[in-house]
Formats: C-alpha cells, sequence, structure tokens
C-alpha cells in the first residue's frame, strides 16, 4: 500500500481518536490498532503524537477552509447568496465531520501553542473571506463600504463567532440540536437583517 | 493583613500572570513577586499552581457573569432593553477586565480539563439568561414562544457565541478594534434586527 495511502488511513485513526478521547487521554498504541498499522510505522511517518496531532489540525482546516470556499461559488450569484452558501456548506461539513470538527474546535484550541496557533489562523482566513462577502453584498445593495469598514469587520467577527456557537450546540450530543440546515437558517436570517439594517443605516438605539 | 485581603491580591497577581504569560509559563515564584508576598504563602493559602488557576477562573466567572446579571436590572424596562443592557454589561465588563477575560476566554479554555467545564458551566448560565430575555423579547412582542423554542435558543447560541468572538476582537492588542459600545451597537443591531424578523416570521431564503 502506497505511503500516501497509509499516512491517510493514520491521520483518520488519528482525528477519530483525539476527537472521542480528547488530545491527553489519546494513545498511540490506541490510533495504531484503530488505523490497523504497528505503532512503529506510526512514529517511522509522524514521528511524534505532537506531530500527529498538527497534521490532523493542518488537514481537517485545510478540509473546511476547502469546504467553505466551495461552496461560495463565485459565478454569476449574488454576494448574499454566496455567502448563504458558505454558511450552508460550513455547517454541511461540520455536521458530516464531527470527529474532525471536535479536534478544531475542542482539542486544538484547548491544548495551547502551537496549536491554537493555527486555529487562529485558520479562523482569520474564514474572517477574511467573511469580509469580502458582506463588504461585497453592501456594495451590492448601494451602501458605502467605505463609511462602514468597522461594521462590516463587526458583523464579519459575529458572525464567525456565532457560527462557531452554532455548530458546536448542532453537534452537541444528545438534547435539542439543531439540523446543519436549521443553523445554517438561524444564521442567515440573523445576519441577513443585520446586514440589511447597516446598508440602510438602520441602527437599533435603545429608548433609555 | 487579613487572609482574605492576601488572597484577594494573590489571585489579582494570578489573573495578571497567567494572562500575560500564559499559563504554562506562567510560573508560582513571579505570581508571588507580583503579589508582594512569599512563594510558601502562596502555596500555604492556595495549595498549588492548579488549584490558584481554578480559583482565579471561578473568580472572574462569577464577576462576568455578576456583571451582566447586574447590568440587566429587570425594573420597569422593556425585555429588549434588558438584552442591550446585558451586552453593555458584557463588552464594558471585559473591556475593564481585559486579563480576567483573557483567563476566561483564551487561558481557561486551552488548558483541558477540569478548567474547561468550569468554562461550559458559565457559558450555559450565560446562555440560559439570554434564552429567557429573548423569548421574553418575543412574547412583548406578541410572537409565541412556544413555536419557536428552537429559534429562540438558535438565536441565543449565536449571540452568545457573537459576543464572545466579538469581545476577543475588542481586546486584541493593536489593529483597528472597536470600543466596548461599539461592539454592543453592532450585536445589538445584528440580534435586534434578527429578532424581529424571528417575532415577524419573516426569514431570508435563498433564490436558488
Amino acid at each position: 500500500m502506497p505511503r500516501a495511502v497509509r499516512e491517510q488511513q493514520m491521520l483518520d485513526a488519528a482525528v477519530e481518536t483525539f476527537a472521542q478521547r480528547g488530545y491527553g487521554a489519546a494513545s498511540m498504541d490506541e490510533i495504531a490498532v484503530v488505523a490497523g498499522v504497528s505503532k512503529p510505522l506510526v512514529y517511522l511517518y509522524l514521528n511524534s503524537k505532537e506531530e500527529l496531532f498538527s497534521a490532523c489540525i493542518r488537514r481537517e482546516a485545510e478540509a473546511l477552509v476547502a469546504a467553505v470556499r466551495g461552496a461560495v461559488e463565485p459565478g454569476a450569484r449574488s454576494a448574499a447568496q454566496q455567502l448563504w452558501c458558505g454558511l450552508r456548506g460550513f455547517f454541511a461539513h461540520t455536521a458530516a465531520n464531527p470527529d474532525g470538527w471536535a479536534v478544531l474546535n475542542n482539542q486544538a484550541r484547548t491544548q495551547g501553542e502551537p496549536f491554537a496557533r493555527e486555529i487562529a489562523v485558520m479562523r482569520e482566513e474564514i474572517i477574511e473571506l467573511v469580509t469580502r462577502l458582506i463588504a461585497a453584498a453592501s456594495r451590492e445593495a448601494g451602501y458605502d463600504p467605505e463609511l462602514a469598514g468597522r461594521e462590516v469587520a463587526g458583523l464579519a467577527h459575529a458572525l464567525v463567532g456565532a457560527a462557531e456557537s452554532l455548530a458546536g450546540w448542532a453537534n452537541a450530543p444528545g438534547g435539542d440540536s439543531p439540523t446543519s440546515k436549521e443553523a445554517a437558517a438561524t444564521l442567515m436570517n440573523f445576519a441577513w437583517a443585520g446586514l440589511e439594517n447597516l446598508m440602510n443605516g438602520r441602527h437599533w438605539s435603545p429608548a433609555l
């Protein structure tokens, strides 16, 4: 079996084991058993538990970013529709890959450096994409994005944080969790209405 | 000096040190120096670095929840105004206590159990409060919350995730970060518009 195929099997086994046991409790023995290979082969290919974990984070982060970018599909659609497709892509991917999402959202963030840094880089990339789409949607609607650069960036940070929180809820075991489509709809209602207000210069002001 | 006062000094020093060095790199020596006490006294009062860190998380989580609850002030205000006050309280508190927020949002979450569990409990408490306020606001507006239990819970998860993300951005060093008032306004525009749509049964639907 070619090395590349074996490595993917090891990464599949590692993502599953890290997601389910947690990084600290996951053992290289168990990962080798799940992958159906010998432990020395895992060390030969991936050096250490730290490097194996980093490789898992990189693979899962790239897959998530690719799923979101792929779902966006520029083409003839409006920026608002691209945003909707990107959100659907995000929730569909995290629902279809719960172990990968757990590695990124729970495990990698909770193990300090250098892993947290890799998550921060992925997050920045997604925030940039969302900022660009929100700015394009507000341009389409005739709203001057120069005036609202910080509002657009604020909406993008809010939207990405909201998406992470909803994906965590949607993937939580048991309970009354939404489907990935419901989560996307909740967020798009949320985001779209906020965006419309922003584009129309409407602001909620407290009557205090 | 009474023990309670000394302990608060140690916790002040520990929160500052954990926020700035990170949990792993922070040393009990440095914390004792910053607190102006001897290292044996820190161990006598707080036992270990783990217990000191737990005590910091508990104190900062309680202070944050108390700040949000205190800001909400039921009284005669509408639920929408209570939500606005709660958001303002959240952003004002995290801006005034950046080290405490860094301990909760960056350090405690990134050190695995038992610390992550304490953050999850605080988060659940805030999500419950926000869910209750959103449900009350939609009742005030005549929207039947029975029909929309999951939508209300979804909005609450989205809102809390968005608030965390915006507070992280607002407290990031350098860059074009918003003030706490701007962050609250961005989020309230976002939340309020989403809530209005929910209350009016309006949904964004993609024209695909």
